[in-house]
């Protein structure tokens, strides 16, 4: 059995030995309601359940069953990497029963644990797909097989267990698997990596839980290893698993998005645990780069739908946008690494802008569907998926109940139980806020508790209000991100006091009294955003933003008849709130007909008279039935 | 044995018993030097031997020595489809030997049909990948195995081999397995499709070639029952292989690509052998739309990597441009088909476009390597493939020596030998100049034979001189096409006698006499062309043509440090000649480095003064190393 002396550790996903900020856990933080709080209850209520439902109907939970009744592999379904989408359901359900105390929850997890916990092997093995009379060997196909990604899993979801509820059955299943791991690819063992990165950040963070620094020399083995070509050449090159150029000597992300966010994520961890400023530097750079040249203006990342990957620096086409979901947690996962590390605002940024516009869009209203790609410009109504089918698709342009490869639910769902963690972070003098939700937070100081509750309507409004409810007989520090989208900054209100702060962190240090507010105020009406000239793609448009959302235009808001794809705005004229809804100045264009589309004479095509179109917020797209959609608009 | 009252038929590729013109064969027009028959001899010095070596070396022909033997499957070497490249080159020899008499090449042609014949089954089945102890059993994997994809390049190298040097035993096998398929997919058959259209266009023309029916009716069957669904399933959707909607109710091409481009050719050959007005009306509906809206400045086709398939209407990103080689060959295959059925000049300027931009350009200067994809803005430099090793990537940016899925060599290597065929055809009263090459043309009129030559530096210069070497004693119509392209038109000079003809067709309606001669001037200096307004990735920016050839810049024309994704077009100033080599003016813009690449104020980069940009047609790209290069260029 695990060490019992395990603490809980206040239900913390990340919890570095050292940095600049020191994380909060979902403990520390509890949502209210609002926008971030409603989502954890559609979690609760709905999006949880219906990946259990999903993942029993789709057999990925019976698998473990065949495997102990030894019918496999002939009873085995879904692909390689079935059991990965049962441990991060896991991991969804232990956050969200130590959010919740969910009993009921509490007894379905534990059945699920019940049915994969004879399967393991004697030496800690364990996995469907390999090693039975039939099926491959044990890791004899690296590239494509994911044993060591469904570890990855697997020990990701037994931290959240064991930071939650604490140790048992299902976190000795996963240190069982994580010895296996460090045995059979240790210094002596394989000298090889896995297509798929994942298991270099759940060994990390699993020797944080445990205090075992042999996880963490085995996920920086794995770092250090990967780069080396060690994996087989593929159609789409090395590059797809990051396997073509070390992680330290790799300046921007590359391949497959999540693959690559993933590893960065892991690396950051294996930098801040092993003092590898090096490392971090790197990684730094990565992130930077990346940031500046691979990213969608939503935070979206992987611009090919072919290998999944990151397209060329600045090669960011909105139509063929494939900003996987799972990419999006991927990037909060490492932005949030290097936010701690760091105690730069910008990764807080960054985290923000993904968590509205790729994360929190993922799901549809009612929580059973979920987009899988996020494009930024959809040019004909999709079609509408079955409602109780399977997607085959990835690239289904409405959301579907699940997929083929179903990864992206279940990471929606242990992303929003855990949300609270990355809300705020602490120091010894004081406390950071990075997201604006309503809730209350608890945090410490070197003198003792110190807590507070944040008001909101954030993102619609732009008033944030903190009132402290606990504090110490001594000056500690409230820091509060003024995002980075701010350009104008905001109004910093302390006790009736207001003063300007500009994009980054505004800082209020004092002898805090019970019932003291401070509230930040950032102007969030809608403004026009224009792309960085060597984005060939969207040459000549403009995007709408409103506080941290990205907004688009759906064609169920046009004049009958037309849609997106003619929509031309006028942006000489700002856009703004009328009745409520954000809309911007614009035109239709009328286009000709034609038999070649290339010409010696520009054509320019007959525009409307101008009126106001209505835009919504992107995460908020495609619950309304079929419509073509687009975030770039051309400029008339 | 074949009938052996079969012609020769002049060595046509194709040869409807219908439609507005008659073809010509490679007997008829005979290529001498020039942008085209240098190519002829580059394919004949070159590339033939080359991808005679490739299939060798690949061990491809090497499978059917393993199946004599006995020793696949483990001895098969390469993908489901290998067969089909060993057949296609078996039909660029067969054109070539035709073309040329070259004894050589015959006796190795004969080596490799002997190695192929013992491997066919006494029902006339033959492949190498199924049906074996160990492999999968026939037509078990319609989606994928592509056996009568197989079958299809079979059967068009036996109607090459046929119409050249007349029935053997290669046309011998090639209709046993016609014969099969008939048997094992007719009407008491299995009713399924190949997922990898192309049995459709061969059986069309092997029934031309034998004048059995059976053989069209087969084909005509085929049609008929894709787009019901038979396939499954895939990823990418059903419409991948276009079994998604029934040929005569699509309007437009979609999925892949070269599988659509293969169908429809297919289709128009089934309609017009079968005087079905209704399906040749959807196919010159699906081309019509196909060309107005899925279709690159240089003709290509094929907008995603993604499934080498169609983008939607407009979507045509320039720097994930797909544009398969051999999607062009499909297009020439298609436009080609449509032009005998119509008489219409449009189909052969698609030709035109095709054979120039995206044909011409697959193979370098010495024959030995390919462009297997054709982008139209390569945004780094591609790393020199190896010289002499296989590329497992179709997406290489620089040319490679062969490929693991290497059909675009075999594809161009055939279209290369038989082009003579696709220069002019003939009609009970004239002939039509399609294309403009130097070299001889021998055609008939009802009243006997007429022959011309023609000279031209065509496309460098503009001057197309034909002159009549035989004619009858009675009128007869030269009609040659005026290009699309050349939209101020240009002169025909008759008998000294100049006047202005436009875009269609130039019609010279005489008794001629031996000597007389018909000129065509046009004006191939560049010019710019701009793209319609809703091809969104390339707004605001131009491209430069010259006569039939497209333009790009590459950065070895670029200042030292320079890249061609800096590059702006002065397009107030109207692109020239200089020194013999196009130029235009155009300014690098110096962008600002930023942490993210969306901003509330337009970013505008500072730009150098104005400089002569050299422009080197598109098809020559590649050809001096590494650089970046790009078709459309931002206007300043």
């Amino acid at each position: 059995m695990p060490d019992t002396s395990l603490s809980l550790d206040h239900g913390r996903p990340v919890a570095p030995s050292t940095g600049a900020l020191r994380p909060l856990g979902i403990d520390d933080v509890r949502l209210r309601g609002g926008f971030w709080g409603d989502r954890q209850e559609l979690n609760h209520r709905a999006m949880i359940e219906h990946c259990e439902y999903w993942v029993e109907r789709a057999g990925w939970v019976a698998n473990f069953d065949a495997a102990r009744a030894g019918t496999l592999p002939g009873a085995h379904t879904g692909r390689e990497f079935a059991d990965s989408d049962v441990y991060k359901l896991l991991e969804a359900m232990a956050w969200e029963i130590g959010r919740t105390g969910d009993e009921a929850m509490d007894a379905r997890f534990r059945a699920i644990v019940d049915r994969i916990a004879p399967v393991q092997e004697a030496d800690g093995y364990l996995n469907t797909y390999f090693g039975r009379p039939g099926q491959g060997a044990r890791y004899s196909d690296l590239e494509w097989g994911h044993e060591l990604y469904c570890y990855g899993h697997l020990i990701q979801a037994a931290v959240a267990r064991g930071r939650t509820t604490g140790p048992d059955l299902f976190v000795e299943i996963a240190r069982r698997a994580a010895d296996h791991v460090c045995e059979a690819f240790g210094p002596d063992g394989i000298q090889g990596v896995c297509g798929h990165p994942e298991i270099e950040v759940a060994l990390a963070e699993f020797a944080r839980y445990t205090g075992d620094p042999k996880y963490l020399e085995q996920s920086r083995l794995f770092i250090e290893r990967r780069g080396h070509r060690t994996l087989a050449d593929i159609e789409f090159g090395r590059q797809y698993f990051q396997d073509d150029t070390p992680v330290r000597d790799t300046d921007v992300m590359a391949g497959h998005a999540v693959r690559a966010l993933y590893l960065a994520a892991g690396g950051v961890d294996v930098a801040v645990e092993t003092d590898d400023g090096e490392l971090l530097t790197a990684l730094k750079t990565q992130v930077a780069n990346t940031t500046a040249r691979r990213t969608y203006v939503t935070g979206g990342m992987g611009a090919h739908h072919e290998g999944e990957s990151f397209g060329l620096d600045f090669e960011l086409p909105p139509d063929r946008s494939y900003s996987e979901s799972c990419a999006g947690v991927g990037s909060v996962m490492v932005n949030f690494r290097l936010l701690l590390a760091t105690g730069e605002s910008r990764y807080a940024d960054a985290i923000e802008r993904t968590l509205y516009n790729v994360v929190a869009g993922s799901p549809g209203e009612d929580g059973t569907s979920f987009f899988y790609t996020n494009t930024l410009h959809q040019r004909v109504p999709g079609a509408t998926p079955p409602a109780d089918e399977q997607s085959p698709r990835a690239a289904s342009s409405l959301r579907a109940p699940w997929f083929e490869v179903s990864c992206c639910p279940t990471n929606v769902a242990r992303t929003f139980a855990s949300l609270g963690a990355y809300v705020a972070t602490s120091s010894p003098d004081g406390l950071q806020l990075h997201q604006f939700v309503t809730g209350t937070i608890r945090g410490a100081v070197a003198e003792g508790p110190i807590a507070m509750t944040v008001e909101t309507a954030y993102p619609d409004e732009g008033t944030i209000t903190v009132t402290v409810s606990e504090t110490v007989d001594s000056e500690w520090e409230l820091a509060i991100r003024v995002p980075g989208w701010a350009h104008a900054g905001g109004t910093l209100v302390v006790d009736g006091q207001e003063r300007t702060v500009v994009p980054g962190t505004a800082r209020v240090r004092r002898r805090f009294a019970v019932g003291d507010t401070v509230t930040l105020q950032l102007d969030v009406s809608p403004r026009l955003t224009y792309p960085d000239p060597r984005v060939d793609a969207v040459r000549g448009s403009v995007a709408v933003e409103a506080g941290p959302l990205v907004l688009c235009a759906e064609s169920v808001d046009l004049p009958e008849g037309a849609d997106v794809n003619s929509l031309r705005i006028v942006d000489a004229e700002a856009p703004r709130v009328r009745d409520g809804q954000p809309v911007a100045t614009a035109r239709l264009a009328g286009f000709e007909s034609t038999d070649w589309p290339y010409a010696d004479a520009l054509g320019r095509p007959a525009l409307s008279e101008p009126f106001e179109l209505p835009l919504i917020p992107y995460h908020r797209r495609a619950n309304r039935g079929p419509a073509t959609m687009r975030v770039w608009m051309p400029c008339a």
